[in-house]
């Protein structure tokens, strides 16, 4: 479909305009131009069919997949069922890439991490996806992560594929998001998936709950950076990687790898069976990579023998499951017209301590049941 | 009511009993008696009613305060809409004391330094009510904290009231059964009210989220102590007391004192406009628990004066209505006998990766809101 030459008039972001220009016409042309329009719109809103694309991901053909990811990236009620009869057609095909998620403090140097490892990656001829999760994003609306233009190198790659952040909207919003791309970058073949996040908040968690293994990128500094993070979050690392251990910086990542390890040995592993281990590296000097790898591989092959690695994927896709009853329960209520009409009455009631909290849970749950 | 003197037949905890003994007579003995033993059985299970309860409790009689929590605390739907109307009533007379909450690592002495604080307290003059947070007694059904045996001097004083954890159940569980404890307590005429947790889990949160001054008990070696500690319990504390600061342990006290003052300055402040500090005390020697007690003063004062007092006891009361909320959503989801029917098999094909979870999720609504 060429976008570019597309008549002026027909333009769907400017409703006005192509009335304006219809009207110019006689009836006859208008009614002809009319008719046009509209066979034009809906081409563009229909775009490829489900069989269309669900040929074309499994064919690895990158436009498809990138159709697809925004198929289930729209708010839209129809995309939503057609993303999932899509998705669900799609499954089959999916879950044979090993998903690894990585974290960092800021300045730990992620992105350039992430095309290092990603080009080192490609160059074994392994394909890999970088998907990012931004909770902010379902604030903000915008994306801030995964952007193509911080890995150069590795958006150039024809076995690399890089998908920013999606943004918020209905049903499980962007984790759900995340997912659901992660299943069609698998579909389409990729080999490796990365999902990066910005260190905050819950984030962690959330990517902890769907990739099989995990990593903390740090700086050296263990001491004082300790105290400023959260434990809760080296707890889920299966990995933590002293970053930039390069130059006159190497003996001290050396140094505080050891002492990540120490911390380590103390804490409960990440993965039943996997004792997480501090490693280092340079996106530099290429060194520590490799052995990285090395380790995500042993990792990956120790788990799918004990079972651990398998059974932690369906224990997310439970928890997927359950996650996602939850933000649609909070969907259906506070979108219900009862529940809008008198939620804010009934909360400052509670705030100034006119009325208890259980009761004002029951007229809204008298008024959420009524139809 | 004579618990003790009741005819044997009339044991409501074996009415198996009570029908053999009325076999035994005549037509019409049986026939008295049988009325009788409902009559007396109705006088156990009614109780006072809610009228009797609202004046027992603002008369600050301990009697009626017990039975109005033991209502609370009840799962039974006949319990739970009577408690809510005698809450309702007793809502103006709340609010009027000061909400502490205490947690600390085992063996931190937590038992011991309520009791000896409580006793400072009430020799003061003032009435101070200890009730306990359990979260794994929603679980266990138990209860493990606010145990009478662990502070026995305290439980002996006509000022103080002690009340264990209550177990789980219906409509927010736990929480909520504290919550409203504490509101029963505020309307008896309670000045202090001391809300004890388990230092593990969320509870600090849940607990944080429902008193106006927060404090956690510590014990010296802060150094080793804080790469055991969730950082996120000591950025919820309006205040650090470092615990058993007598005797040879008093030098290494202040030192663990001042470890924390310093890791303390760089945190965001738990409640705005106060610098939380550490302290430390002895419940041995009293020394530091009347300082303790005038910075709780200072704390209510600031607060009144500044508004946020006032202002995070409206946002905790809007809180737990959206937390309500969510509890009641899932109760009455999972409850739901279409979603019982359908779960178990939606959640097999999702784990196996047969179904994709959005779809389940569809599935499972469509069901919930057809009835």
């Amino acid at each position: 479909m060429d976008l570019e030459n597309k008549p002026e008039w027909s333009d769907p972001n400017n409703p006005d305009l192509c009335l304006s220009v219809i009207r110019k016409g006689t009836a006859q042309e208008n009614s002809q131009a009319f008719v046009k329009n509209i066979r034009f719109q809906k081409r563009i809103t229909a775009g490829p069919t489900i069989n269309e694309l669900y040929e074309g991901v499994l064919a690895g053909e990158r436009s498809f997949l990138a159709r697809a990811i925004t198929l289930t990236e729209s708010n839209s009620e129809q995309h939503f069922q057609k993303a999932q009869s899509l998705l669900q057609r799609l499954l089959p095909h999916t879950g044979q890439s090993i998903r690894i998620g990585i974290t960092g403090v800021p300045g730990a140097g992620k992105s350039t991490f992430i095309e290092t490892f990603g080009m080192y990656l490609c160059a074994l001829g392994l394909r890999v996806a970088v998907l990012a999760i931004d909770p902010s994003s379902s604030i903000t609306g915008g994306s801030i992560l995964g952007d193509k233009t911080r890995m150069e190198q590795l958006a150039k790659s024809p076995l690399a594929f890089i998908r920013p952040s999606p943004s918020g909207g209905k049903l499980g919003g962007v984790h759900r998001k995340t997912r659901e791309s992660m299943l069609i970058c698998e579909a389409a073949g990729y080999n490796v998936i990365l999902i990066e996040t910005v260190g905050v908040g819950q984030s962690e968690v959330i990517i902890r709950g769907m990739v099989d293994f995990f990593m903390l990128l740090v700086l050296t500094g263990a001491g004082d950076e300790l105290q400023g993070m959260k434990k809760g979050i080296i707890e889920l690392a299966d990995a933590i990687i002293v970053h930039k251990a390069d130059g006159t910086n190497k003996e001290n990542a050396l140094r505080t790898k050891s002492e990540y390890n120490r911390i380590l040995h103390f804490l409960q592993p990440a993965t039943k069976g996997w004792q997480s281990k501090a490693y280092s590296c340079s996106s530099l000097t290429m060194e520590g990579i490799s052995d990285l790898w090395g380790t995500i591989c042993t990792f990956k092959k120790n788990g799918k023998a004990s079972g651990v690695f398998d059974d932690r994927r369906k224990a997310q896709s439970r928890e997927w499951l359950y996650s996602m009853i939850t933000d649609q329960l909070h969907f259906q209520f506070f979108h219900h017209p009862g529940i809008v009409n008198e939620l804010p009455k009934l909360e400052n009631e509670v705030m100034a301590g006119e009325k208890t909290v259980a009761s004002a849970v029951e007229v809204l749950f008298k008024h959420f049941f009524q139809n």
